[in-house]
Parts: C-alpha cells; structure tokens; sequence
C-alpha cells in the first residue's frame, strides 16, 4: 500500500544522519542480551555496554547528596526525614522557592532555574576566576540538546557551497556528524594527531579548512576537551593556536568541555577551559572570540545520564542571535527539572563546613580514583596485545586503539579482495566491528576515516 | 565588533519561529514580578501565569503517587521507608529493573525504558480495546518532543512549493507554527467554525487544503482533541469526517491527544481517541491512515510539566520511515528517565486492590473536579462580561472568548486611524494583549488570524 512517508518523501537530511554509538552494535548487544536471558549457551555471562559513557550502566553507583537533592525536591515529605542532612534540604528549599508553585512538576523559564543559572556562572568564576554572567547561560537536556541548537542555529539553511561548514576532529565524537546531517551542514573534518598523542595542529586545522574554502562558509569549530573519543587533554599552547586559529578565520568555538572533572594525571597534564586560556590572551582574542562552553551532569563523577541536565555558556555572542536562540528554545519549553536540579549539584556541592561534605568527598573520589585505575588498565592492556597500540587515556573515558595489521595478513586479504571482488576494507570491518567509520590502509596500520571520504 | 553569527548568517528558519506563549507577555510577567518584589506598589500582589496549562504553578497539587515512585527510584533507600507504599515500591522495583545498572542515572534505550513502553501499549489496549504493540511507541521529552521530530521529518527540506505542507488548526496551539517555520513546512491554515463550538467541517478543510495546493506538497493535518487553546471535544461524526478526508488526500494524521483526561462533560461530550475511531472504520481506513497520537505526562490531573515526559505511538507509519525516525530520535540519546517514571505512573496507576489507590483516586478526582468548576466559572464569567462571549470548555484547559467591539468604538477607532496613520488592528492589538495573533475585523467581532494572513 501506498504511503504518505516513505524514503522518497521525508526530510533527507534526516536520512543522511548516522548515529553509531546508538547503532548496529548497540542492536546486537540487546540481542545478545535477550538471547542470554533465553538461556542461549555463550562463553559469557553479561553484556557490558562500554559503547558510550554510561557509567552506571557499568556499576559506578550515584552520588548520594545528588540523589538526596533530587528526592528532597521531588517528594517535599522528605524535609522531615531525619536521614536527608540539612545541606541537601537547604538547596532543595532554594530550588523550589525558585519554581513556579514551589513544584518541580511546574515548567522553568525556557532557559533553566534562574537560581541555578546564577550558580552555574558562579561555579565558572570560582573554577577560572573570569567574570560569568548568569545570562550568558542556558541549562539543556544534557549538553546533546544544546550541541543541537548551536549546530542548527549555525546551520545557514542554504544548499550547495553556501552551506555553514563546521569543523569537527576525526576521531569524533557521532553527535557531531549526525547534527551536521541533520541541519545540513557541511563537515570539514581535520585530523587529530595519534603520533603526538592526539594533539591538534595548526598546520592540521589550515589545511582542513584551506580545502573546505571552496565547498562552503565555514563557521564554526568543535573541540573536544578532554578528548572524546581519543581521551587526551589538550596543552595550553595548542588551545591558543585554536584560539588564534578560530579568530584569525572567523570562526565560533563550540567547546565540548563536559569531561572537564575526567582529568586522570592533572599535575602533568591539566585541563583549563577554553574561557580561561581566552581570557589571558588580551583583548584581540578575548573580546573577539566567539565561545560556546558546554557542561553536563552525565559525566565526571556524577554519571547522571538519566537526569538530562547540561549547560552552555555563551561568550561575546551577538545580543540578536543569543536572542534568537534563546526564543528557539522556548518552544521547547524548559530543560526537564530534575536535570536541572542534577546540574545544581554539580554546580554547588557540598561545602567543607556541610554535613554532606565528607562523604560527598569520598565518593567523588573514590568514582574519580577507580576511572583513573580503569583508564592505566586499559592502556596497560591495550599494549600488551599483540599489533596494538594506545596512547595514554590523560582524560574523559575512552581509549582509542591502534591496529596492526601484519603484512601477512595484509597480502592474504589482498588476495582475497582480487579473488572474490570483495572490499578488503569492509572484509576487516566486519571483523574488527568498528563504530562509526570505515577503514584506509596506511603503512600497514588500519585508520578509521569516515565513510565520506572513503574513496 | 564584526561577529561570525549575525542576523544575516544564522538560520533563517530559526529568526522566521514565533513561539508568543513565551515570548513578550510572560517577559512583561516576569517583569511585573520583579517589580512586585522589589515593593512597587500594584492594585494586585500576585502574578497568576496561564499562558500555558502549567497546572502546579497555579496551585494544583502534584499527585502522591507519581512523587513517591519517582523519589524511590531515584533514591533506592527509600525502599526501607514505611511510608511509602508497597505498590510504589514493586513499580519502582520494575523500572530499575528495566534501568541499566539498575540506575535512573544511566541511559534508557533511545525510544525508552522497554518495561514503560509496554505499559503505555497496556494502557492504550486498555483504553480502546485495540491492540498496540509497544515497539510503535516510542517515549519522548515531553509530548513537545515527538511534535517536533514528527514535523521534522515531514519537511521535505525543498524549497518553493517543493516545501511539505501541514495543516494546522486556527485558533492553534503556537508550538505547531514554531516548528512549521522551524523546519519549513507550509503551513495551511484551516479554521474552526467558533458558531459550532469550535468544530470543524469538511467543507473548510477541503477550502484550505485546495487553496494551499499550488503552493506546497500537503502531507499532514493536525488535530487537537480536546482542543488547545479552544477546549472543544470533537464529535465522533467530525472525526470520522478528518479520517475520511486525511485519507482520501493521502495526509498524515498528527493527533496531539494530550488532553485526554481533561473532559469535563463526558456523558455529553465523549472523547474518544482517534485510533479508536479509525478502527472502528473498515480497513479502507484503519489500513490506510498514517496516524500518530501525542500524549504527556504534563497536563491531565498529573501536570507533571516539569518532568518532561510524554509518549508517541506510530500507526501505519512504512517500517523504513519509522526506522529513520527511530534514528534520528538516538542521536539526542534517551528521553529524561524520570520523566519516563512519571509517565509509567500515568498509564499504570495504583489499582483498586492496591495501597495507593484510595488515596491516588482521591488526589485525581479532586484535580478534574476543580479543573471542571473553573471551566464552567471561567465559561460563566466571560459571558457574563459585557460585550464579551465564549464557548463552554468541554474538555483541555483553555477558553477562547469573542470580543464584541461595540460599533461606536469602531467608528472611532477609524477616525483615529485616519488621522494618526496608526492601523486600527495594532491600537487594538496592544489594547488587548492577545498572544500570537493579530486581528481582523469582521462584522463588529474581533478575530484571531496569524499575521501572515494579514492584510
């Protein structure tokens, strides 16, 4: 029968979208999972889904405080239970006062709690000691939704080489491909080096966008830091020259900061915000530079995915845009206010003088101390494999191998690849099952590319 | 300072949005509200906002039963509390069960915790007495969320008459010609008839949709029922009449039913869901018909806005489509996992049997009733006013009266747009305040008409 939707007629953009984290793998896992419960014989009891940054899903266990606070907020009984310390109650009373009818079931201000976008830019002076104006902030359903909106308000809405181009880094995190899809944008990829241990380089981002010039008007540049999915933080030195880079080419900045409390050797390798390096640069950048900051309650310590709760921070935006922005996000209403109840205690934990103190201490670190180990024993075993290879995981949580294939192996699927027509490079994603990307075969090491520039 | 992201850069669909129920009034609200804090003296002391249906912040009681099942599940201590009921405590036990890591901190799957999707296909079985099969439901951020992907991907991302075009009732609710010129879609506009309560008739949707055809490639109605912001229920004989039309016109059916428990005639005025209605049609439609039906965990007697839940179930729809959408709805990762809570609250409720249900039919009651008295009120008192009328509310939150300008006023209003060059409509309109419509005048009555109808 003859539909109204089909292929043919529905949004294409929507249709040029690719999202493998929530993929083909993620499908075979619930399979297998189902397949177990149906007492199915493997070599294996469980599924671990390491597949995206769900660390509860892993065993990590919540943060009590956050817990007590969402509780508290949702079931106002609880101000009478004994077990609820004080500190946990004083800011679930502050939240409601800020909501309409003191309900969390009420809406928001399309841009969050203004009590917690007030502690939002006060958790940001306190981390760089740069002014933050409360304003400048919008709270979001996770940082996905504010990625969405930038991506889509970055969007130009024309076709061909009047498009917006959007720099993202290979590897990337799929979000950001799958909103360029999605709003039409095109993607100027520039490649992270694995030699210097993911760093980007200057003379890497020129020749991304030299080559981009002509296909569209590039706007806009993604970094992620720490790194997702290659897990490096990024020097000083080399988030000036993106600074100096997106200023001298007219480009925004859309930072994905959300791993920012996910820094494993901090003495060594710490992590600074793009604000803070922007702000010690003088008044030809820091006035200049055009920042988006995105922040989340789904990582660091807290792990809290299910809540949704993120932030953005807007830096040296037009006034009129923030403004259109901002109404965009009105006709979603508000970010869900449990999420936005999750951010506030990101945003203002317990203090040293709070009953909650100590043992919100214990379990922010003893969560922090167990991804640390976790990340050296990923690693450490990584190169200890035979033809693989990893850098160091600095921060966020996830490790990006390297393969390697051996020659022999290399001139065997050449021969199969002449005998029966087939690609050697889907014949080794097959087996090797890799996300997003697909392969090139360089020096005898496998490279993910993305499929775009498969040739 | 020149800036990467002007007016004249950014997304034109984005600038072209009007989202009025949180534009400049609830902005004057707000405003009025500081003043009122800081002891500026008024005739009034409170600011009660219903430009939207935001039920607990004009007082409205959440309901126990949904708060306990949400603060069990987010703080798995309370399983010890006494207080909490043991019916709340096996629901809770279900869905953390169903949760990752048995945590409403990890994420769900992209369409929802499995366990709640199944309970809203219980829910709809039992509420039609036909089938549904919960892998066509998928949960959403609230009902807002499904409307927007749904007109996301019916836009053809053409331009010119290439464009989709979607129907939408006038008056309407203003998220539906928000995301017509978000993603842009033509929007066509048909109107209700306010002489016959607010129906609508095959005649004028055959006069929109014929009028609308050169200009665009029509794909979908939709329809409010009970009606947002005219609070009509429809009758069976007009909903036979839309399926009849959307059918032989080979549109899509959006059918935002999230009013479905607020009917407050129902031996009068039945509502009746239009899955049901279709069913009950031979399958020259029930086979037929694309139909999507909203609903949310926000309005009803839950009101539960701030928790963002909501559900959409996909009827007919071609398995490539939903599998495009279901993709699409990954890339943004899960809806809010206590807002799903909320919603499996909603459609599996305390039964007779059970601890909760006493009070849980108490709670609810109340609302609906309270929600009944101040339809008739509000019915009552707009009519009483002079030179004002209005249709009963059968059903949703909202009445819409007529103004009746007495000619005299009329006559002056033209000798001063005469002699100022003022429009008539723009004195009105700021006399007035009406949200997103400009006016027309038309035999001594006042109407609502979008501005691009404007003469």
């Amino acid at each position: 029968m003859r539909k109204v939707l089909t292929l043919d007629t529905i949004n294409p953009n929507l249709i040029k979208v690719e999202y493998a984290v929530r993929g083909p793998i993620v499908d075979r896992a619930l399979q297998i999972e189902k397949e177990l419960k149906q007492g199915v014989s493997k070599p294996f009891k469980e599924v671990v889904k390491c597949n995206i940054g769900d660390c509860h899903a892993t065993g990590q266990k919540p943060v009590t405080f956050i817990r007590q606070l969402t509780a508290v907020t949702t079931l106002p009984n609880l101000f009478d239970d004994k077990s609820i310390p004080e500190d946990a109650k004083s800011r679930a009373m502050a939240i409601l006062s800020g909501c309409s009818g003191s309900s969390v079931g009420s809406y928001s201000h399309s841009l969050g709690l203004e009590v917690v976008r007030r502690n939002v830019a006060k958790y940001i002076y306190e981390r760089d000691g740069v002014e933050s104006n409360w304003e400048d902030i919008f709270l979001s359903n996770g940082a996905t939704e504010a990625v969405k909106v930038l991506m889509q308000m970055i969007s130009s809405g024309a076709q061909g080489n009047a498009r917006a181009g959007v720099m993202i880094p290979i590897p990337q995190y799929p979000l950001y491909s799958a909103t360029n899809s999605e709003f039409n944008n095109y993607q100027i990829n520039y490649y992270l080096d694995e030699n210097d241990n993911w760093a980007l380089s200057r003379t890497e981002l020129e020749r991304a966008l030299a080559g981009a010039k002509k296909e569209c008007m590039p706007r806009a540049i993604v970094i992620i830091n720490p790194g997702n999915p290659t897990g490096q933080v990024l020097s000083r030195q080399c988030m000036e020259d993106i600074i100096k880079f997106a200023v001298e080419h007219e480009l925004v900045l859309l930072a994905d900061e959300v791993y920012q409390h996910n820094v494993y050797q901090p003495e060594k390798f710490p992590w600074t915000s793009f604000k803070k390096v922007l702000s010690e640069m003088g008044s030809n950048y820091a006035d200049k530079l055009e920042l988006a900051s995105l922040m989340s309650c789904s990582k660091g310590y807290m792990g809290e995915c299910g809540f949704r709760g993120g932030y953005c921070e807007l830096i040296n935006f037009d006034p009129d845009v923030k403004a259109q922005l901002f109404k965009a996000l009105s006709a979603r209403l508000c970010p869900p206010l449990l999420g936005q109840v999750a951010m506030e205690a990101v945003v203002n934990p317990p203090k040293p003088n709070e009953p909650s103190y100590a043992l919100f201490v214990k379990e922010r670190d003893a969560v922090l101390n167990a991804l640390k180990e976790k990340a050296e024993l990923t690693y450490n075993s990584l190169n200890s494999l035979p033809n693989m290879s990893c850098n160091p995981v600095q921060g966020a949580m996830y490790a990006f191998p390297r393969i390697h294939i051996p020659p022999a192996a290399i001139q065997e699927a050449k021969i199969i690849e002449h005998s029966s027509g087939k690609c050697i490079f889907s014949l080794l994603q097959n087996y090797l099952s890799v996300q997003e990307s697909s392969f090139s075969l360089d020096d005898n090491v496998i490279r993910t590319v993305p499929q775009n520039q498969m040739k």
